[in-house]
């Protein structure tokens, strides 16, 4: 079997801080915000099947338990002495942390502290550009303070995430607004936004993504379930710039997702969520990345949200996923066993490492 | 293994009544009307081979015999007495039956007794406007009459089933058109329209599906070869309401079909011709359809029309493919063998039972 | 394990002549001109790793030997020996080489005396349009001559090869274009090029499509990575005129591309470069490409442009894949030996036999 034996975890998201009961756990599996379809559960789901799995033993019980179990006993130990447990299992030396989700979770210095690791901020443009409105009074303040917000954010984070893809669509125009086009779009977008209002102008969407790439600091870019292909014009035009962008999500398109890390030097593809989501199925899907994607090109992440649940079944899916797809085709004789454990290493932390410029 | 001991076959139509030789047999194996390629033969397909592989055996004769003594041995058995073999080796024991599809095929109360099964009825509404249009003088008879079918067949059928989203594109608009839209679109259609002659109108399309979906009863979208996720804002536009969508098909679309189940609360998915269709490689099919749809949301069908072969093709497919990929995880500890048994239930026959209301 | 004894490979290129240093080799493994990510290699990859395990074997090295080792052995051996020794290893014994290539490639016959095989050219048909309006002075001279060319052309040589599809999008529109609108894109286009220049005229290209469907001569369509449903109906169009669609490449629309060729009679697919790209994941691509495609449709080739490596890999993924795919569903029962076998040898070169009309 090929052996991972630590991880940089590239994209995830904090903790809760709270108890948890079996309903609002339960919410947590779910793709969506609402209950599940009357007569179903979410822990009838391969992310509810996966976290029955993997944590059950690492809080002292059989693998499978019922859910109720379950909770009972995480409540018993606590939320922190749980979340500690299962964060210290998970194998990941380094957390690579989006802060910009709204709710109570726990920050870099909390996660590295309760996962005995290191962690890096990742700085949200679109929760930046919102936190600069709330202080800014005019278009000329609110520019100049943007391009500062986000320079100074270059100097401590690791690197810039965006939900533009996602949100306005893949098919972002490629090239950067003009000067006039962007004091237009702020000046509507300012004088319409209520105080914590969130950024959707999409011309100042685009305006925020070429700042971020003048940084130099990786670009994460949410695809959502839309074609990454779509993206083609802006890696295009980002292209050579020295700048890496870091394709997030991506299933069901992440084979077009992987194919795009293939064409262009500067794009990277995240195999996270893509696996954590499908458990038993995520070496199938994990074969499928590696059809395409050179083997420097891909990053392991959990995208855990919310429950350290989530950073375990990330981390654990991955591994086994990486195992049994790579030691099958070592067994086929297809790859050597050196190399094999080579790319295990580079897609499970050295490709982050050089990404993200991280000394450990 | 996995068993499932009884199937719902939650879409399917009836079987021809007469003789068949081997090129009209030939013909019911092809995606479409045509016939072969020269030189090639539908035989010569996953559905071929499948048929070749299950149905020999339930009339006495081997595995893969050549089609021809296959053809000989079912005409010397007789029409009947062949359904009757074939329909009652599949284990369904409820057939839900569209009977929207021109041609002289057999209805639900035929269909239950060659199977020794139930079945109810599906109507499709394209064909129900298109009977109450060849019956109404004016545009008010028309629509007030439309109402009343959809109304009464409400009070018969099990569903309503649809083929809008695969002749029209899934980008239906997603509002109900206002009715000021809909007397013109009915006026024109009815002005042009000769005596069956298909609805083909998409605003007369819409405001029957919304029509349906204000009955309560599941309504079953055909999603043909298009990507289901531009069905996602009639999704969002139907939440809520307390009637299922249904989507059908949807290969190679699957993954994305099963995405949205994972979504929308009332949104279930189809598994049956994606595997009936793809024979030896139903099981990564369906392993695929599991990746992210949850387990409440996957409806079994054979899709079958007009051979009783098809109903033991989407039968045997489904229950080999289930139980491959589930005895595979649980073999790898991924599941547990309580969960994969429940699971293997719930997508057979307990799904369709609860969303259609079924008592038996 | 099911064998394939020989191979009509239906889509290649021509290797270089020039002794090759590693970087020069490594660029031919990448998807793009540029070179690899800073830090990466595109060794590493499924194309690297398939030539580091095919080809050193073939000139005498260990399977898996680094690449530096193996390019020292293939330059002692010289250019000519070790492309001799590598494409008289590839069991290729027909070769339809697509000479529109720039660079210094051999063209059949030198193919065919390095790999002991026949070799047959396949027409560019962007090339020969370029070709003739070098020499053609005014719209009517031109539009005389390329319709005399592509007529001569198809006297000659087996197929014809466009790439309209892939840069145009293959939602090409589906009819021909009248001939105002063909002389007035020409009159436009021939005012405005420089001797040499690419024919990128959306109407000429259509115009091409048209002369060369009209030849008779199958018409290998480039579909990049689109989605092939696009050419739905292009295909609908050209449907029933007696002229073969062959659509080449297809990934990660490979299951698309296969399901139109089993809805159009005249539509078949490559499963070439699918394959090729792809290396220890390939088996599960074509898996993929056999779930819709009618078995009749579906043709070998190996796409290889450049390195006689590429030949090899070529063959040797189909090979192995598809024997690894049939052995598989023959040991579950769900194919018998005989089928297999036949199926076997109408994908690796009986298909292309009858498509190109090939006399061995």
């Amino acid at each position: 079997m090929i052996d991972t034996p630590s991880l940089v975890d590239q994209y995830c998201h904090g903790v809760l801080r709270t108890e948890l009961g079996l309903g609002t756990f339960e919410a947590h599996l779910g793709r969506t915000a609402g209950p599940p379809a009357p007569g179903t559960t979410f822990f009838d789901t391969q992310t509810g099947f996966a976290v029955r799995r993997w944590c059950p033993p690492l809080l002292g019980l059989e693998p499978h338990c019922p859910p109720a179990h379950y909770l009972a006993r995480r409540r018993e130990l606590g939320v922190l002495e749980s979340g500690r447990r299962l964060l210290r299992a998970t194998g990941i030396s380094t957390y690579l942390v989006d802060t910009g989700l709204p709710g109570d979770l726990t920050g870099p210095p909390e996660i590295a502290a309760a996962g005995m690791a290191d962690a890096h901020e990742i700085v949200r443009l679109e929760l930046l550009a919102e936190q600069v409105a709330d202080t800014s009074g005019t278009v000329d303040g609110f520019l100049a303070n943007l391009a500062e917000a986000v320079h100074g954010a270059a100097g401590s984070a690791v690197a810039f995430a965006s939900m533009a893809g996602a949100r306005h669509g893949t098919a972002l125009a490629p090239e950067p607004p003009g000067p006039g086009e962007v004091r237009g779009a702020t000046g509507r977008w300012l004088a319409g936004r209520p105080v914590g209002g969130p950024l959707d102008d999409p011309v100042l969407l685009r305006h925020l993504l070429w700042i971020a790439v003048a940084s130099g600091r990786p670009l994460q870019l949410h695809v959502g379930v839309g074609d990454p292909l779509l993206l083609t014009d802006f890696a295009a035009a980002t292209a050579g710039l020295g700048t890496a962008l870091v394709l997030l999500h991506g299933y069901p398109y992440h084979r077009h997702a992987a194919h795009l890390a293939s064409v262009f030097p500067h794009v990277y593809a995240d195999v996270g969520p893509a696996l954590a989501h499908t458990g038993a199925g995520a070496a199938a899907v994990l074969a499928e990345i590696l059809e395409h994607a050179p083997f420097g090109k891909l990053l392991f992440s959990s995208g855990a949200r919310g429950l350290p649940e989530l950073h375990v079944v990330g981390a654990q899916t991955f591994r086994e996923a990486l195992g049994r797809v790579l030691s099958g085709w070592v067994a086929d004789g297809a790859w050597c066993r050196t190399d094999a454990e080579r790319v295990a290493g580079m897609i499970a932390a050295d490709n982050a490492r050089r990404v993200y410029r991280l000394t450990c």
